[in-house]
């Protein structure tokens, strides 16, 4: 297949541009003696999970346990799900997981613990936690120390469960403050930390540099998109997943629409990255101002040269990796060569 | 299947509110002298679509070719394409669509006259074209009568091709500022307008006020959203499909965290249907005050009775079309039973 004979809208995906940004992420781990536990979360793909595995990542990280199923499924052994897990129908699905694939949950209440509890009795196989902590964002985690050691001596005393360590997102400074003063307070309990696990495709490379970080969690490292070049990981030339459009319509002089709308796009912002809901790779000065669901438009005023109806367009999404999970294929070019991949996990919120 | 069993995040539809809303806007139509062509754009469902043919539509509207193709395949015969078709590839899908349904196609330029007429020509059937005109919202559609005319003149001498009136989005008053000044000016020119196509489920009520409107496309009334609540189409009990979440971590006394982000509910605003990311039914003081992939963060504080970790809640989206197209199953609650129902369409963007 070659890309002229692609339908649009499409996601394509550059081959050696994603295999450079994996290699990129792997080395710079390997450089400071981190630990990679890549985010299927990104890609959803099977092939990508166990590229990222031959490169040397040390095991994957899945948001949720339908898309640990996928993987363990594909034969997968080493799944961390960063994310608690809350009940009997999750404690049956990990249980089964549980029988194929080395798991270990993340938890921050007494009712995730319970679920991964319940899990391992099921199973009759040991199930490891990490106890996450909020270092800013205002999510999931446990807002204390304290409350994190309480919950680490519970894991440790529950059966079937092992307590394996602390996780956050993103890690960053709070990080370093939150692991510098529970290092000694589980130390003093009898319960030293053997592991941090610290997440964010944005400050990746700056992981080692706040010197408590264990494993590395990332997932938007292999496209990137315009949230990373905002944020200064990614430039334009690591952004390795477009959106394939075409002008459908040029209803005035300065205004053009595209085929792809927020079915293919998504309604993210790109934060830092820049106004718009995407770059046009060859009209860098046009603004993808509006997107209603099948539509993109497009002002061109800014342009000096302007598309023609009919034109095929290279979009950077503004946020890769809810773009991805629009998307059942994505189609890989390598050279004059394009493959059609499955995104294995798409949709899988469960 | 009873919806305790279901795992969260997970689109319910409440079928008797959906049947409600499909036969409220059906007796409207039929009060009105009124056509009615649903967009299947909201449900993505054949059974859906059938029940609204069941219940008196005169055909449906689908915005994209591979909607198009799941709904003739299911055996639906008089299909409206709302939408520009551009280029080869696209002429040899509708081509073949040509083969099995009655199809309609909305243009605005030349070049989508053109794919029309290479369709046609394939297929050795007619294709009907309705001209699109832009009523103010800017995006596809001639933006002055004359366009409109040159381009139905063309249409109506090209062969294979018939000319079957206009079409806009949303109808409103600058629509009939529109077709009062197209009709005598098709007539002089020999060409009467047979029909008059308008849009948009927010007015939709009110459609037959403007005096000028034949055929009603219409979606996201099946469903029905917090934006529709906002534009005064909808009651909150006139909204059919909720997600159905799990509260997984109560961090603080004011924030808990639910199972369903952006994944599951998109990052659409509901405009002027309220303040963040989904209505929670239970807790109508609450605010899904942001959105991550896979959490909803809710802030509590207005609340005077807060959820429980574990505690699930029924959230009304914002944006009911793309919610539902992030979904393969949507789950249909009749009374006390819940079916699983295909989003057959779902994720067909070209």
């Amino acid at each position: 297949m070659k890309i002229e004979d692609l339908d649009t809208p499409v996601p394509v995906i550059d081959r050696a541009v994603a295999e450079a940004n994996l290699k990129r992420m792997q080395d710079y781990c390997d450089a400071h003696g981190l630990r990679l536990r890549p985010h299927i979360k990104t890609h959803k793909s099977i092939a990508m999970a166990k590229r990222q595995l031959a490169l040397g990542a040390t095991g994957i990280t899945c948001q949720k346990l339908g898309e640990a199923e996928v993987m363990a499924d594909a034969g997968i052994e080493d799944i961390l799900i960063s994310y608690p897990l809350i009940g009997p129908i999750k404690a049956r699905r990990l249980a089964a997981l549980a029988g194929r694939a080395r798991m270990t949950v993340a938890i921050d209440s007494d009712v995730a613990l319970e679920t991964v509890a319940a899990a391992a009795a099921e199973a009759g196989r040991g199930i490891a936690v990490l106890i996450e902590f909020d270092s800013g964002l205002g999510r999931t985690g446990v807002t204390s120390v304290e409350a994190a050691l309480a919950l680490a001596e519970k894991a440790a005393v529950t059966p079937g469960v092992t307590f394996a360590g602390l996780m956050t997102y993103p890690a960053n400074e709070n990080t370093v403050t939150f692991v510098n003063v529970a290092r000694p307070a589980f130390a003093a309990a009898g319960l030293p930390i053997p592991m941090v696990s610290g997440g964010g495709t944005p400050a990746a490379f700056h992981l080692h540099e706040l010197g408590v970080i264990d494993e590395v969690r990332v997932g938007t490292y292999i496209y990137n998109d315009r949230m990373m070049m905002g944020a200064g990981h990614a430039r334009l030339a690591d952004c390795a997943l477009d959106i394939l459009a075409t002008v459908i319509s040029r209803p005035t002089p300065d205004r053009a629409i595209i085929d792809a709308g927020s079915k293919s796009l998504t309604s993210d912002p790109a934060g830092a990255g820049g106004p718009g809901h995407g770059l046009i790779r060859a009209y860098p000065d046009a603004i993808v101002e509006r997107l209603t669901e099948e539509h993109g438009m497009v002002d061109l005023s800014a342009c000096a040269k302007k598309p023609e109806i009919g034109e095929r367009v290279r979009i950077v999404p503004n946020h890769v990796c809810p773009v991805v999970n629009l998307h059942d294929w994505v189609f890989v070019v390598d050279g004059d060569d394009v493959e059609e991949w499955p995104v294995d996990a798409r949709g899988l919120t469960r």
